[in-house]
């Protein structure tokens, strides 16, 4: 099978260099531009990022001599899906114009995510919104497309929730957030802010949780979004982890359940499984026998951190369950999303 | 004025410590008696404690001269306080005996708090539960008596609620923590445990917070505790952070108010402030106002370390109100707490 | 090719672990025996090491299921070689009489390293040393035979100086090292004595590497170690590093050499490629060419964690060279290193 | 006695806020300008470094409401002394144009420490230095004059050769940094580059170890520095720590002593006793008997932080002792140092 080529917007940054990685020897793609600020533009990628390449894997020797080509519009890229990783400030221009020229986008970016013809797609949960596609194109004459994935703290939480609310209705969401330090990428947080310290302030980060929630779990009907009924309450707090989004959670359900009525439901969350993607998790749910887990040093790369790992499972006083949960914020919660999207986009026949 | 002594038991491990630490010139206290297990019983305190002495501060000369005596009860010690930085697991039988030869006993420990005769008394708070030792002493065939302090997550919770659940009646109060290493004693956690990571789990804790809790802002008819009507939600985590926990709290009020209601009822709050008590704080809560703050290295010695800090005062999708809460684990959250009992004791006539 | 049995001693400690982890799916050696001290004896792995497992990677399933035997020589093992995790305070005992049973022992305890019949193996360095083994089962009327492999701060320090000494001749050394939490087992360094500090001191490991590089670097003649004739003088810290040990190094060297030569003769060092062992490294010396490189979170896992990562060579204004090295010690400076040994052992058809 | 009025330039970096801190309530000196980039001119200093106070004491409440100045030469500063905490990329010019005018300054910048006619004091080794000062503003017109303080990692080492050199003559210096994240600046090390690792690379700072430490040792003969006859070597590592440098020392004394008459000599040394200088420390050595001291952590401080302490004296392999010493980087190392300076100059008759 010929691989699908592809193109790495933002290739330099944090995420950018994860999308690198996982990429290397995906079965499904490979990399074929990577584009960066026009600093870098006309370099070789292993000269471009000299010094700033963070990751433990070195550089895949086919991407380090690479040149690096500037995210302009006009550039010709030789590549039907563009990966995002770009700022947000930038990046809504940018992903528009690949659009319009015919690359399928796969954006991490926040910029789009809450556009009502934009769908924001965790593939296990929603794979469904990429119906509003057509519309996109329609409504803005592109001849691609853009589709996002959500934050790297939302993302955990609407795969638990997803099971959750199709089968028993999810009415309230208590969430307290443990973020990693590389969710702030590169340098991002100081050292000396976070050495011996908490930091209990992400900025924006409680409103992409409360709102971002409620556009995945919703409905597409007739080109609109309806939200999901959930009321969701966010309390973000940065600590001193490389990896990892711990989130503290606690939630109604409509329907009365016992433990094992729960447990079972995530346990048979699966709905992937027939598309056998390369970077889907199996299972996308993984649950933690022991009191004190999951923890992020210990658990953060299960299922090839895609995987959400769940444990603590109890009663709660107020609402109806507590539970601990963990994903890998800049794998599950950022690259990996992305192709993780761009693969059901695949298989479903959209690029 | 002749000062009053004060003996410590426990006084090698963390609390212990700290005890000796914060009762150096004091102005009501002076130690005269130092306690540990039998093992430590004869030597100096300096030898006893070789290399464990784990504080910034040296040990006081005073007290690195004397000897080390045993717990046991039948001990004839100089003192009329005990101040009691025992483990749980001996401290019931340790802290009766000294109770009934006539010793006021000022405990850290877990293990008399919730008994239906023993005040457990954060001064701000609730010290009219002081009440309670007549009938103690009547019971129980006590000389002395025995006053606890709560756990080092309850203290600062309760201490936001008072003045709030008095004027505005509390109804409930979810409750994330981020606490700190020394929380653990020494040697407590494991570096290799809590690099890099997160452990999502404290043994007991969060039983604690949601009910002791209740105890401290309920009230005392009749020689019967009445536990306040309050629904308590906790869930504990453990995170790199040498000393400070940091809490975050969403609450639900009775009546409704508005942000500066709210601010205003907990800058009114200082109830302690005629006593002129040598560790309470002036004021008791200390309002942050930066989106980032409180943050354990900075804000846990407001006060001097006795003081709660509160920020990020915002509206709750769920319940009323979301805020950030701090406060200093080992002096405030414990052998302060203790102290400060102590000195509200001698205010109240009864030491 | 038909696998040989091995057995690990101390199979539930720290390098225990990474015995299991490491020999899982090895090429020549399939684990048939784990064995722990009497508590765990009867138990399965997986509950004898119920929460203590500390590894990123899971218990492979084939050892959870064992049944975990006491360390008694007695014991009836089914293996033929014996990797041996202990303790060195009751190694000395177990380890003198497995060999005394016929087994081949590879230790990684201290005890034996030093005496005058025990090979103190690296085998890109000296593995002819090994030839000492006759001479040791016959002056102990041993039926196998014990093989060590240096301390973890040794043995990155001896792979560089190999090559420099056999070409250059190495006269002094001073050495400072920056040592990682794992090297202390678990629980081992107490969060709350390294979290923001370093501790300038790790008991005995500075006469280990002062002596044991000494021995490795020396000659065997007529079945007596004769010592190459170097001084070292090491300082040696611990940080708060989770895995990999930096080293700062001196180094005087008997001829004069340029930069060039010094790097030449570390990139011809490859004694090993010949007999392709499975965990040797190859190259065995990385040279990292950036500033501010080896560091550990990057380079300690180059050659599988295998590999000593070489930088910043450059002149000393006291000896003549400057340069830092990088091993990670649990792997290579543990459990990676008697495996190696074990290797070398089948390939010279000693097992 | 009516206090000396100084003025801060750049006081809103790291190294400012230090000096505002210990300026604070100072017996000889009180802040009347505090000045900054352009950018902040104009501005309140409680605005201009909103959000950037890093220190664990409050702004003082004066300075808080000074109006922060521009560090432009022209502006007319109302003050004798200037303290320059500026960046060295801009602080020779502005450093030279305030001398010009008439001020004193004492300078913490690296830009001019090694010129011929610049004085690098540490009061308690070189305060004859000063004698240059006139010859300083003969050859350059100044009014006032520049007198700088060494780079945080060569104080330390400087105070404990001082009275080893002066005793015992001292040869040759091997000497290894662990530096706190605080001596990098704010934000300087990105969290995620020093999480669970080590930096083995300070630009530029092994080489001004190894020449300020002979300069500073040297003597002052015919308005001509002498550099000291010492070799120095450097390795210089970044680690996890907020503040306090630890230095392995190894060293050569052309006199042949034993430890006791090294540690007479280091305990003897209180040169500036006489002076009764407010910030120096009584004693400059503080030495420490416990095996595994000095720590950052409980160190730092001893002495109001301007002390060094000494550790682990013992025989060296390769030279005579080996030795660790440990000093807080931003407080002695440097915004300590230059108040020391301006201090020493106003006992002098200087100021």
């Amino acid at each position: 099978m010929k691989k699908i080529k592809v193109g790495v917007l933002g290739a330099t940054g944090m995420v950018g260099q994860r999308f690198i990685q996982l990429l290397d020897n995906h079965p499904f793609f490979e990399v074929s531009e990577v584009a960066a600020s026009r600093r870098s533009a006309g370099e070789k990628y292993s000269e471009a990022i000299a010094g700033r390449w963070k990751l433990e894997t070195p550089i895949p020797e086919k991407i380090a001599d690479m040149v690096v080509r500037g995210c302009a519009p006009c550039e010709d890229f030789d590549c039907k899906i563009v990966f995002s990783a770009l700022d947000a400030e930038i990046a809504a221009a940018i992903e528009k114009s690949f659009a319009k020229e015919g690359y399928a986008v796969c954006s991490n970016s926040r910029c789009h995510r809450m556009e009502p013809d934009v769908p924001l797609v965790v593939p296990e949960v929603n794979y469904n919104h990429l119906e509003i596609l057509r519309e996109q194109q329609k409504r803005r004459g592109f001849k691609g497309f853009i589709v996002t994935n959500p934050n790297c703290s939302t993302i955990g939480l609407v795969l638990l929730l997803a099971p959750l609310h199709k089968t028993f209705n999810v009415k309230k969401v208590f969430v307290t957030t443990l973020q990693a330090l590389s969710g702030a990428g590169y340098p991002g947080v100081a050292s000396l802010d976070i050495l011996d310290n908490v930091i209990p302030f992400i900025g924006g980060e409680e409103g992409k949780m409360e709102t971002e929630t409620l556009k995945i779990l919703g409905e597409l009907k007739n080109n609109k979004f309806k939200y999901a009924d959930i009321k969701v309450s966010a309390h973000c707090n940065r600590v001193a982890v490389k990896d990892g989004h711990t989130e503290c959670v606690s939630l109604e359900l409509e329907k009365n359940v016992n433990r094992e009525e729960l447990i079972q439901c995530l346990r048979d969350f699966n709905p992937l499984k027939k598309f056998n993607l390369p970077s889907a998790p199996d299972p996308p749910i993984i649950l933690k026998g022991q009191d004190d887990r999951p923890q992020p040093k210990l658990d953060r790369d299960l299922g090839r951190s895609m995987a959400v790992s769940v444990g603590r499972i109890r009663k709660c006083n107020i609402l109806d369950w507590k539970l601990v949960l963990l994903t890998h914020n800049t794998i599950r919660g950022a690259a990996g999303a992305s192709i993780l999207n761009a693969e059901i986009l695949k298989a479903k026949g959209l690029v």
